[in-house]
């Protein structure tokens, strides 16, 4: 697809998840010519398992709850350009993966974050080979298997507790000495007799031949282990960001004002890509109707 | 209901719209001992005759997404004490409008706004009888009848449009000389033939006997009319705010910080009542978890 008409779009949104689609729906509401580019729609959300605090549904799925955003955006008349946007200049000119070149006057930039690595010997090697980022996705494939999560945040307890349907043992291994996930999930993991949190400590090793087979901890500890799960958080998508020369806070979060203004004129910035506190559905949804409507008023000036 | 067994309450919620719902909800989450105290639940989003912005469903009405919050929060086995919340000392102790009391180490305050009033003749005394605040619940008892709305912002316009399927004629009377609702719904307004717009004009009195029978602007003008409907914003329930102490802005909002928390050490806000821009359901939302989130931090120090 090439943008041969060039169109200059009111605003471009980078990014589908809760916070991109969020500002997708609000900006039509505002009657802006609104593109989104991503390779994929639902960013991170859709690795959640089971989602009880989206109000006004008590259960649903990460994956079903993105779809229902992506029909509505989609009802809207939103295009999603599915591929990867890779450089913007100033102006605003989007060069995507494809080489499709796309123009706006406003830019919200809701790409999220992307999975920390462990950065040790045999994690990129294993990757698909036992060693997985993502609970929900593969979690299935480990069923009477031996596996654990490295973590101790929400998402790592989750994970566990999500496992331990499939595994036949869970360890969880985290590097400090009390688990920082909500009260409401360790407790669930206490009383889960598959699961067993070893705390202070590293995986400093990933063993195998074809597939993972065990792991070294820092203790010098040998465990026989099959699946390993990444769950050490994300680091914001912040490459595009530097392009514009957009302020960063010390972990690399475009700093936002009130209004998700960056320190950018025209450039907005939403979910958890910011520094705004607490990094939920939504949170992020709200700072993408703030970045819709900051986008908007910025244009009528 | 007298709360004998004098329990004190990890966070009480006062109000149950939007804001405090999702309040509630997070704060389970974060395995709070929960109390709210509202004389209703849904607050004025249960004045919306129609959402299309609540992300993942395309249109739904004020009051059906209303009860599915309630719902959620019922499901979580959260009380809701129906009653008016009068009065609030340190410590904290919230009196009803019944007289009970209820103690609690934390408050969320999410009691949103009150509809502002014109204040002229004839609008305390025609209340009911062709004088009201909101479309949505008397709009279909206009039909072929002659109404107005008065304001100029969305729920202004929305009420005008809502009102132009019952009545035969809606006039939309509006101070200054350009509405602030979003372009999507001036347009619609624009093509709605039952629909005019008066500009610069305010109503200084309205004239009936048993029902209303007219108003007059403050041109001299006069108007046949039988239905009256101002949608002129809201103040923030505040009454309470001010018995704490509590730091308000130029407009009566509670200030609060990024994590919801205002001047006085334990209470929190969300929502409408609070100075964060942009009062959206989804925006009063994220308000609301953060609020739960602020306060369970609070607590665990």
């Amino acid at each position: 697809m090439v943008n041969e008409n060039n169109e200059v779009y009111d605003t471009i949104i980078i990014g589908a998840g809760p916070a991109g689609m969020t500002a997708a729906i609000y900006a039509i509401r505002y009657k802006l010519k609104t593109l989104i580019i991503s390779k994929d729609t639902g960013g991170i959300a859709n690795l959640a398992h089971k989602i009880e605090n989206w109000p006004g549904i008590v259960s649903i799925t990460g994956p079903e709850l993105m779809e229902n955003f992506k029909n509505h955006v989609e009802a809207l008349g939103v295009k999603i350009v599915q591929e990867e946007a890779v450089k913007i200049s100033q102006g605003f000119e989007v060069t995507t993966s494809e080489s499709n070149k796309f123009k706006a006057k406003t830019l919200i930039l809701a790409l999220g974050t992307v999975r920390r690595k462990l950065n040790i010997p045999g994690e990129d090697e294993f990757l698909g080979k036992g060693v997985s980022y993502c609970c929900t996705c593969d979690g299935p494939m480990f069923r009477n298997k031996i596996v654990c999560v490295v973590g101790g945040s929400n998402s790592a307890v989750m994970g566990a507790l999500l496992l331990a349907d499939y595994a036949s043992r869970v360890y969880l291994i985290y590097r400090k000495d009390a688990l920082k996930a909500d009260p409401a999930l360790t407790d669930s993991l206490k009383t889960n007799k598959k699961i067993e949190v070893i705390f202070n400590s590293e995986i400093t090793k990933i063993v195998g031949t074809k597939f993972v087979e065990k792991i070294v901890l820092n203790n010098g500890k040998e465990l026989p282990m099959q699946g390993i799960f990444i769950e050490i958080g994300g680091i914001p998508s912040t490459a595009l960001a530097k392009q514009l020369g957009i302020d960063l806070d010390d972990h690399s979060s475009i700093i936002v004002d009130d209004n998700m203004r960056t320190n950018v004129k025209g450039v907005f910035a939403a979910g958890d890509i910011t520094n705004t506190p607490l990094d939920q559905i939504v949170t992020a949804c709200a700072d993408g109707a703030k970045a819709a409507y900051a986008a908007f008023n910025h244009l009528k000036k």
